[in-house]
């Protein structure tokens, strides 16, 4: 299967006819046909695929622990294939589909490393559906705690737990993975970029492929903004206790407050009760996005939008800021030099991501980025063009023959 | 059955056991039980029931048709069983649930009149489901066009046509009833207050019962905010087109402009699209609902917030002011008089009700209310004392009496 025919496979899943965005939600049917897409796509290519802990998926081409054994821990390359509500094609599948296209690539000209690869597909990088990103790979590290994790629930009142079981998965089994993490010699996770700094690149002439420096400090907030229900007609308006008010203020706040702390914040999801044209809401359910170059820009933006708030966030998740192993980062750019000899462009990002999760729990990880002409993502208008898809396909060949 | 036997009937029915609330919407399965109800009280007391082009529920004393060919139509006493989501209890019911009790007492007493007497309970007051309140009674009298009505949609793509036929009700027998029309000599409503005018009448000493004077023109507009969906961590805030911003202005503005011209305004139900928490959202949906004692001041208040907005509103319903029959409204305040000979109450409101778009429509109608200890409404903390309701039941019976 090509990389084209991958691509096509995948098209249909999980996609809104009306928006062409995506809603690809861990533990869902729609996540079910993934994993088993994902599943078929090994087997075409004799992998062996194991389920950890956290419900990851990991596509070995040779017995991991064997190499573990041998002190030489196999490479995994990898991403995830969960979306954001109405979301693009790439953030995620294109670190997937790339993986299986490059050992391809290498199989195709006979250099398949004898070093164990592994393709890994983690579950729920997005938080979509539970309001934590990086689940996957936060409990395979333990950054995430198993019991906390299982209590999480979606906006239907499902907890993880509950979605674990009726997806066939144990959610007893959640836990840090010794076994997994063992087999990790290093982690490789290609992705469309988020931004325009490739398509910036070289003076404005862009490039294909970069590398990744440093994912910035990151989290989510959730906040509780009450009030009291009361009509929307007779109730006088210094007599109201309305958290739509409340909300504009800490809109408002946080947008000014990342001006100011040069940091982005967002208030992307909110959820008013009970959402009645003719009654003053009783609550108000926001969540705060803030990432900023340096811890505290992120905790100033959320301390003004504490005091517009009137209550204290509640923090629902914070990565600190990742650097990704800085020799890897090296020899990646160098390896994907241009034609002129000048290495990669090297870009930070505000994105999260798993190789960050990785990174942080001490696996050495690195990520390449593929060009993204507006920098959109998150949106069904997110995009890449296909001849630049096929650029990182072959830079990840040429850096696995270079690491395995 | 009693009053406390009604009212403990109607108490589970579309209840929310976490928060006390009612979701009562119409034409859905909870809307099915509380007609069901309607009908099996009706039949208790022998009264013929018939269902108008619209919905509406009219259950009759007498043969009404043969009291219009006598050139005395019959006196209506009714309200609604629908409810805001999350509403309080007493919000429409109380008006059906006094007006059996009402009937009931009057037989007691061997004084029921000669003139046909109907109980009606209106089809979707509220308008929580499909956006347009009152949209029973003003189907009856045309005030609301048969088509608008059937592409009405819910939350749920779900149109008013195939909700009511879902229900088991004609959509295609929509349009003005001329001959339910004619059948109407006078339409009482009872309604709990929704504000606290009652508790602090006749200089704080309150009264049970008082008699609406007139109705604030209101209405209700819908704002289309539109943006671009974007990745919430990599976007430049300089690049960013995010409609929760322009939310957060319109909510503010809609407020400052509502004080500045002696107005309400709420902003109580707001849809966010795609709702995701690491998304910039590429729409925001948000309902104001907007009233004063003059057009001119809700006119001002929706032109302020179209500035804010950057878009025109999209009026979905318009009420003007409406004032009840002032003979009848003097008539009902002298009757209700209280123990030391002074007249009723006699109180405007700023919500809308069946009893206004009758009165719109050039039947003489009136409205007593029931006094509300705090003046919420649209709320489960909504209350008003049983002792009120019960005077509010012998007010309704001597108001029959004197009418019919």
């Amino acid at each position: 299967m090509t990389f084209g025919g991958m691509w096509a496979e995948l098209a249909p899943v999980g996609r809104d006819a009306a928006t062409g965005g995506y809603h690809r939600f861990a533990w869902t049917p729609t996540d079910a046909v993934l994993r088993e897409w994902f599943r078929a796509e090994a087997q075409r290519r004799s992998l062996d695929v194991t389920t950890d802990r956290a419900g990851n998926l990991w596509a070995w081409t040779a017995d991991p622990d064997a190499a573990v054994a041998a002190g030489r821990p196999g490479l995994v390359l990898g991403s995830h294939l969960d979306s954001v509500p109405d979301g693009g094609a790439f953030d995620g599948p294109l670190g997937v589909v790339s993986a299986f296209a490059a050992l391809d690539l290498l199989r195709a000209r006979g250099t398949e490393p004898r070093r164990p690869l592994a393709i890994a597909c983690f579950a729920d990088e997005e938080g979509a559906r539970f309001g934590i990103a990086c689940a996957g790979s936060r409990l395979l590290t333990g950054a995430l705690d198993a019991d906390r994790a299982r209590s999480l629930t979606d906006a239907g009142g499902v907890s993880m737990a509950e979605a674990l079981a009726a997806a066939g998965h144990d959610p007893r089994s959640l836990g840090r993975d010794e076994e997994t993490l063992r087999r990790i010699g290093g982690y490789l996770e290609l992705h469309v970029e988020q931004g325009r700094g490739l398509a910036h690149a070289r003076d404005g002439r862009g490039a294909a492929v970069g590398v990744a420096d440093a994912i910035w400090p990151h989290g989510r907030w959730l906040l509780d903004l009450r009030g009291r229900a009361d009509h929307a007609g007779t109730t006088r308006l210094a007599d109201r206790d309305d958290p739509v008010l409340t909300l504009a203020g800490v809109v408002t706040r946080a947008r000014s407050a990342a001006e100011r702390h040069g940091a982005v914040a967002t208030v992307g999801r909110v959820l008013v009760h009970p959402n009645g044209v003719n009654a003053i809401p009783s609550r108000v359910t926001a969540w705060l996005d803030a990432r900023g170059p340096e811890e505290s820009a992120v905790r100033a933006v959320v301390a003004d939008v504490a005091d517009a708030a009137g209550t204290a966030p509640d923090e629902e998740s914070w990565t600190p800021s990742t650097v990704f192993d800085p020799a890897l980062r090296d020899r990646l750019a160098a390896l994907l030099a241009g034609p002129d000899g000048a290495p990669a462009p090297v870009l930070p990002t505000a994105a999260g991501h798993d190789a960050g999760v990785l990174a942080a729990a001490g696996i050495p990880s690195g990520m390449l980025f593929v060009r993204n002409p507006t920098g959109t993502s998150h949106s069904p208008e997110e995009h890449a063009e296909e001849a630049d898809c096929l650029a990182g396909v072959s830079a990840l060949a040429r850096a696995v023959e270079a690491l395995a």
